[in-house]
């Protein structure tokens, strides 16, 4: 019978790499002997587990092979990895390797090199020269990139669970509304000080709520206070905290008394068109015309910001980037450093933001709809926490905490 | 053809009675002739209409008239009540006045009298003697008892909506997570504030998530300032309580650290049989074993409290009402002088509470569950305002405005 | 004391217009005189008020007939419309008029006009010789366009909203879970059928979850029976109904035994490589690739379609426009002479829809989550009506109708 | 270091127990050596680990062993049961044996026996003649019965989760609104018919919104099949099923055109009215009063049921049991021998009787509000099945197979 030997190395049992690797033999009709296993006494010692693999058939055995090395499992003797061209641009060749947002090496020449910016669903492209290998998108795919296809000769690291040590790593991947949330954003605190201690970058990704439910002023406290680098939104935060600081109101309701103005629901737009006529938001800064708000907080303190557009905008504000792939690209270029993204009432960018990330980033995801926060969390990563409740609530809190720092 | 005459008074158009009970009459075939209007031109003018409605049949008009006293019409020189007995104890007599939770008059011997306890889905009973009628329950009737039938000699006083002039009235009724609760909460504390000074009362009504969440402390906070005179709950509020004040967990989850207890899961029931042992909740704080916790500032700052079981219960903690009948009285006997009702993170026991409350008395209700609002705001009083959002986050708020006191 | 005289027609009490224009006037301190009222006896007649409403100052007059005149008020005397020019492309004139959804006329030379394409959000320009008036965005408008500022010449038609006749009316703006579906979704298929036979069209806006929940057949039945005009949608809906046509996945889970495929997770991006291949979805029904599904059926029955990107998206599959602006044009091109717009399982691009739409024409919203529905409904049109459901049972119910014409 | 060796049998891999018990041991500061480990090499072959287990003290190495039997480890050489006394009625003795739904057995004089009706959150009560071990809710233990105290001598054997063979397993415990769910509904149907051939018994709890969703005619249909062998509901379901058998409407709605009926809202307190004056329910059919509905096909067909009461009731319908401990008697009496409990559209209810059940008993769970099919699934039972959908569509296409049956 067809058969082959890997090996699995980590906290096998903890993690539950082993289940799942020899559940994944069983599954597709395999047989396994395990010939080698030790299991590390202590938390800290790492196992290893030596595996053959049987299948009827080569190609069950094939397909036994593909899942298992997504926990990690490496092939003995495995060989290098095998390369085609791209037939045309924006095409990869047939049985391409599909991306994870995980940890990713492949073996070229008899040795493991690491893949760059690795990101769920795209392709690997190879440079021969300078022996580098990165992951390319659709978009950017040329005709004639050399381009991994198959998976011989590919590894990735998969994430490995631990015991929670602190509230951040117990509350994730869990979506109840029931939870103590006190405890939470305080993790989430320190975790955002740690992250800045070490030089690492924070985050924002914040839908138009944050403006409706009050909660912009505490964003802005968090920009001065220096523990947001980059911000992720969309036309409409923009626009409503344009028109907060323009006119007091957003979406027409006075929020300082959360009573609607006279004409209020035209305010947006006449916003939009005010910062139109004098350019763009920088120059309305410059102008003095915009002197408050989450935009021009950014533009004061040089966090640095992405505007990305949808169909349901009016508009736009000028600044937000209208075409899908630019604004994919324009997001993707910085998103290299980050230690932690915020993501905050939105759910069209903090899943296209969270697309973007690698596996270990850690997410925090805060929306008053589980919904939204499943969606998140459904991605499997356990760096991923979802708190369901109000944004200016969490955020009054979160900055509490951050101010006293 | 059949016709009658109809008042309307108070403030016909900014209330929009008069538009229903227009529509009313056409929808069920009638026709009118508006012999009078005198429509205020202040807003607090009181406005009159005189209105004559025809109908095809008798039938057709009872059916018109029976709808538009709902608005508060009164039909000219309408006689006196219509009386019949109870056949049996806990049945009402057939055509039975079915209640509103709206003030009530009735016509007795000519003159107009107000009914006594007035309470969504009962009967009018009648003491011919004492001169008074009030509201009864199917528990409560007994067979012979002089009940109201049909809708002559009934007459309603329906809420007269008005322009909102504060944020909770321009809040009420409606359900979105998308508005700024800061403003909101702030004006419940100054609702609260002026309740107390005339001396109402405040009613909360508790569910186990005001533990689970870490809001536990502020609502002993909000005891402790005297802001609470009746406390209802259920057996899950008191069971997670003084497992904390036992145990320091709720559900097993250590609420200081956010992270789950050994054996944690067994604490609510060893807490249950704590209490068991020594008697009931109250002789726990006499004997010293519960010094903490909602129930225990309950208990030592004269709040009363009603704890309603349901089927779900483990249990229950002694003191706990397990019959449903008796305890819809014991809520009823202490609903009495309630001016304002704040529910959070409950279904059950809010929607009993609602049941017995009149409509005039305000309802502040906090889920993260907007369908749970909904439910409530259905009822369709616009003196009951939604807010989605997180228990503790909004007791935290709540309480700071209340102790600045 | 500034004051001026307004008119209003229509079903006044019926559909609440008075009351309302009433309310305004108090609520902004002015004071009224209602000169003349006659309100019709039967439904069908229609009813007119005179009022002379008085102000403290021409300002505070101003903001009182700019809100009356949205209620349908028109000035007695009234001049013509007052226009300015665009100081840039893509700017409006300051003051300029923000369009409301509702059919609008303009007062020009002594006469009324009606504006074309009337569409929230915009501004109306006006061509002098063409003697034209039609809603403009913000991208559409040049530099010295001729556009209407204030409010004076600008008279709105409110929809006016009567007793409800059927179920759909009934059900209109309500959002309840718990209402008798079968009956609606019954009366939405009468509804579809009676726009067909007039020669109406048919607009669905369909999202993945449509795939996801297995409603792809149904969808493609209802496409081949004619039922279906337009098709709006996302990458995502033509990236997983072709991954299903090639690969009898959905997300990787096979949709006819709902249970996981191997390597499925990667299908989908296969899936958009194989039609990059070829070049466009077109292409691949012509070569014979792609022979089923909606795309497919869209295809073979001449549907009309727009697949509008967004940051979120995947690929994206060929043929999906990835400017917002330019997907909005494309859409808003296709939404003329639509009667009914059926929306399912989509947030995003059904508010996109529904910004284009004018505000006559019937909206059935179904989502399973009823927060996509309260924001569709809570534009106020009560031509929508929204059924919190699941995609697969609703098509299947509804085909089944439709299936028995 | 204090010592002990448990011993582990089953699918150790597979079910993930044998990962699960090392990490116990990790987490409260334990050490391990594995002395045996035997891996079954097929799926259905049993596998079997010996583990020493050591802590830095005695008190520590309780708590792992605690922990680790929940698993189903057992302590080699491990004692009999240790017992005490129930101090007064209704109180256990301190550090009882809080139970879990688990399969459970307790040793004693060298023996293992099983202890009948596992139940959550109750205690063992030991009967020394008899030999025989039961367990009781508080509410059910006495004076001086024989309890088992501690953890010794108790071994629980965990559900064993295997990979998913059917989609019934694939989809246990995820509550995915967009799932296939036609796929599971068939598959439903195909348990139900494989449990009524082997004589299992259906349990059916229904909460009103099954007759204000217009479903109850489908669940009529299925009890004339003989498909429902139980009945669970509250007062609510009973009055919408009997207001609409009497008057045709829910709610007041009448259902058959989803319209509301003129004093619609009386009928459902006529409806209780109505039976409460012929006796019960029962008698309402023997009479000919009642000739329609659930209730009406429960009496026909000789299906049991138990109607609980809850303090958000009107009434009550005679029937109705109001006092929630006797509520919980009646139910846990009838869930004998139940295979499958289908539960829609109930909270308060179906929490309830999932409290009762044993494990191993499947529940599927349907409702629109993924909240609800959270806390049920959170149980951590993988043979739990939600299903986020409406319930008329739910029961159509459900009845639809059993029909074909």
């Amino acid at each position: 019978m067809p058969n082959e030997t890997v090996e699995i190395r980590g906290h096998l049992v903890d993690s539950l790499i082993l289940p799942k690797v020899l559940d994944e033999i069983l599954s597709y009709n395999g047989a396994f002997e395990i010939l080698k296993i030790e299991v590390g006494r202590r938390r800290i010692d790492p196992s290893y587990a030596q595996i053959r693999i049987e299948a009827p058939s080569r190609e069950d055995l094939e397909k036994i092979l593909r899942r298992v090395k997504e926990h990690g499992a490496e092939i003995l003797d495995e060989g290098d990895v095998t390369l085609a061209l791209a037939p045309q641009d924006g095409v990869f060749p047939p049985n391409f390797y599909v991306t994870t947002n995980l940890q990713t090496f492949i073996r070229h020449a008899g040795e493991w090199m690491e893949v760059a910016e690795p990101r769920m669903d795209g392709g690997i492209v190879f440079d021969a020269q300078g022996r580098e290998a990165r992951v390319l998108r659709f978009s950017q795919v040329k005709r004639g990139d050399l381009m991994v296809v198959g998976h011989r000769g590919v590894r990735v690291v998969p994430l490995q669970r631990s015991t929670p040590r602190n509230v951040f790593e117990f509350m994730a991947s869990s979506v109840s509304s029931e939870k103590p949330k006190g405890v939470v954003i305080q993790e989430v605190a320190t975790q955002i000080k740690m992250a800045k201690q070490v030089g690492d970058k924070i985050l924002v990704v914040a839908g138009p709520a944050v403006i409706n439910t009050g909660a912009g002023p505490h964003l802005v406290r968090m920009i001065e206070l220096g523990f947001v680098d980059i911000l992720f939104a969309g036309n409409a935060l923009a626009v409503h905290d344009i028109e907060q600081a323009l006119y007091g109101t957003s979406l027409g309701i006075y929020l300082e008394k959360g009573m609607p103005a006279v004409e209020g629901h035209e305010n947006h737009i006449r916003a939009i068109n005010a910062i139109r006529q004098v350019g763009d938001i920088r120059e309305a800064v410059a102008q003095g015309l915009l002197k408050a708000g989450i935009m021009h907080a950014c533009i004061q303190h040089g966090v640095e910001y992405v505007l990305a557009g949808s169909i349901r905008d009016d508009g736009p504000m000028p600044g937000v980037i209208t075409d899908a792939l630019q604004a994919q690209d324009a997001m993707a270029a910085k998103t290299q450093g980050v230690a932690l993204a915020l993501m905050v009432a939105s759910s069209l960018h903090s899943i296209a933001t969270a697309n973007l990330l690698p596996a270990q980033t850690k997410i925090v995801c805060v929306d008053i709809n589980p919904a939204v926060i499943t969606k998140l969390v459904d991605r499997g990563s356990f760096q991923t926490v979802g708190l369901v409740t109000d944004a200016e609530l969490f955020f009054r809190e979160l900055v509490a905490h951050l101010d006293r720092y």
